[in-house]
């Protein structure tokens, strides 16, 4: 493969007040450096689209540090290594890591930040590795096994259930033996969770009262709740929960827009009438494990007892509208920008 | 001593909205009925005073049933036994239990919800049974050392630390060797706090900002927060805790009376970038074990290295403006009302 000498990028160019807008990008051509020794270069072909992206963009202490205003928007992604430098990877190698929002990565190929792995393209398509065999995979299943600790028998219910860590949730819950209830907006996708996804019962928030479907639904009540959402789902769930209950805080994706203050759950008292627990859960806190929640998903996978459903737009250029996509629940499974093909 | 033949009671005659009020209360006179077999006459003389008593009060499923309009109103008490029909209690014991809000506790020895059980008011005051080597104290033993698993050099705050719970929260975690920082309203609690009971500072949010005091006091960050209050404190505090902090959720005092909904904390999101946990505690799933905190808090009270104050109000008939005095922050230390002399 020649070397491309220019790399197109999105750069974030302000700091979004509420929705981020057109003006808050900027879409940047810049030439690919020649590499140094220990450096590679990536061909970005899938980006994974996740709700985070939006915290990061916004100043502040939290988990990761925010992304500068000017730089390459942070990404997860997968490639291929089409220049090496360094003896870690080879021409050819399909990888996955951080690789930002663009259409080449250049840098140092043990760079910490962007984590670099190799994959095995010929064990699942490369979309499933950003998918329940990566983050969104790995932010489910030990959020949920570490911090829910379900046990068989247990209602788990889970919020934006045909999400990429929601599918995830109530399949892994499922596994366990536990009864599982979905929370999604819209038939289809509540016909999905419950007929491809095999969750016991599903609730479309948007057409009925959750609070009428969780009675339906929950009628031994909530034992852990996996929260994506925050709002008002988080607050009508609360008031379902069982004694020892445990909610896992995964992400709120309805408040992430806000240019109000966040709504904090009215019902949290539900926690001390319950000596319930509300538990935050990131990812990265896993890293040295998550090979062995990759292996497990895996075997599901070909076992036929686990599925995953990944909604992929092409396109760098379309990434600004796409990420939108998440906020308006407009994305049906796990999202992913296809920036090129193999 | 003679048998009263009538009793003076406070009946709960409505369900307050907001701050209750007179005419949510009937001053009743009840005869006193004649003792069955099994059955003690207990004379009242002292009521704890708690803000969970405003829950009580209110309808709807919650850890304990609500007081029915018309019933007695609920109270923890201590007494003398001054008639006994059961050789579970002998005439002349003092005893420790939910004696309800009136001059003459009547029924079955062995009653369950009543709870009653033998104290010696020879190794402390009456009223200490009602504060630490009571329900508060158990609440804030158990709540810091099962749900907040304090680890010495850690740092622990406690709002309402001059109230019955917060005093014994900071003095326990200092035992434990943590750092305590107490946050109450005023110069004389503050001073209180730190000078009689050792904290090692006290912020009084009512003359400064909680925040300013957090970090000047907390340079460390907050590791465990032992919540009294809720609303605009909790939303402070959880500002500055630290990766795996522990909140533990005991009452939220400032939200009780609202006759708006529940301010939920707006900041809750902080248990996610810090993986933090917040978790309710209810005393009575500890009650199995109590003797072992009144066995610890009574050596270190003999040491002296433990302290309570009680602010004692007197009176059955003050009843319905004393119990408010929680609620506008007045009492300094453990609220009781003395009903009768021993």
């Amino acid at each position: 493969m020649t070397i491309p000498s220019m790399n197109q990028q999105y750069r974030l160019a302000a700091r979004p007040i509420g929705m981020p807008k057109p003006q808050d990008w900027t879409y940047a051509f810049a030439p690919i450096p020649e590499l140094a020794d220990g450096e590679m270069l990536v061909k970005v072909l899938y980006l994974s689209l996740d709700p985070a992206m939006r915290g990061w963009m916004n100043e502040g202490k939290s988990y990761i540090r925010p992304v500068g205003i000017g730089e390459v928007m942070r990404a997860g992604g997968a490639g291929t290594v089409i220049a090496s430098r360094s003896p870690r990877f080879q021409v050819g190698d399909t990888v996955c890591g951080g690789t930002g929002v663009q259409q080449y990565w250049a840098g140092a190929a043990d760079d910490k930040t962007a984590g670099f792995y190799k994959v095995d393209p010929a064990s699942a398509p490369l979309p499933k590795y950003l998918n329940a065999l990566g983050m969104p995979g790995m932010t489910a299943y030990f959020g949920l096994l570490e911090v829910g600790l379900p046990k068989a028998g247990e209602t788990v219910v889970v919020s934006g259930a045909a999400g990429a860590v929601g599918q995830t949730v109530g399949q892994v819950a499922k596994h366990k033996g536990c009864r599982v209830v979905g929370i999604a907006g819209g038939p289809e996708k509540c016909d999905f969770v419950v007929n491809e996804l095999g969750f016991d019962a599903c609730i479309d928030y948007k057409n009925g009262s959750l609070k009428d479907g969780l009675r339906t639904h929950c009628p031994a009540g909530v034992d852990i709740y996996f929260d994506n959402v925050g709002g008002e789902i988080l607050d009508t769930v609360l008031t379902r929960i069982n004694l020892k209950a445990r909610i896992i805080i995964c992400g709120a994706i309805s408040q992430y827009n806000n240019t109000t203050p966040v709504k904090g759950p009215a019902n949290y008292l539900s926690l001390l009438v319950n000596r319930a627990r509300m538990e935050g859960i990131v990812v990265f806190d896993y890293a040295d494990r998550y090979q062995a929640g990759v292996v497990q998903m895996a075997q599901w996978m070909k076992e036929g007892t686990f599925k995953t459903r990944e909604d992929i737009v092409q396109g760098l250029e379309n990434f600004p509208e796409t990420l939108l996509m998440l906020f308006e629940g407009k994305n049906f499974g796990k999202l992913i920008l296809q920036v090129a093909e193999a």
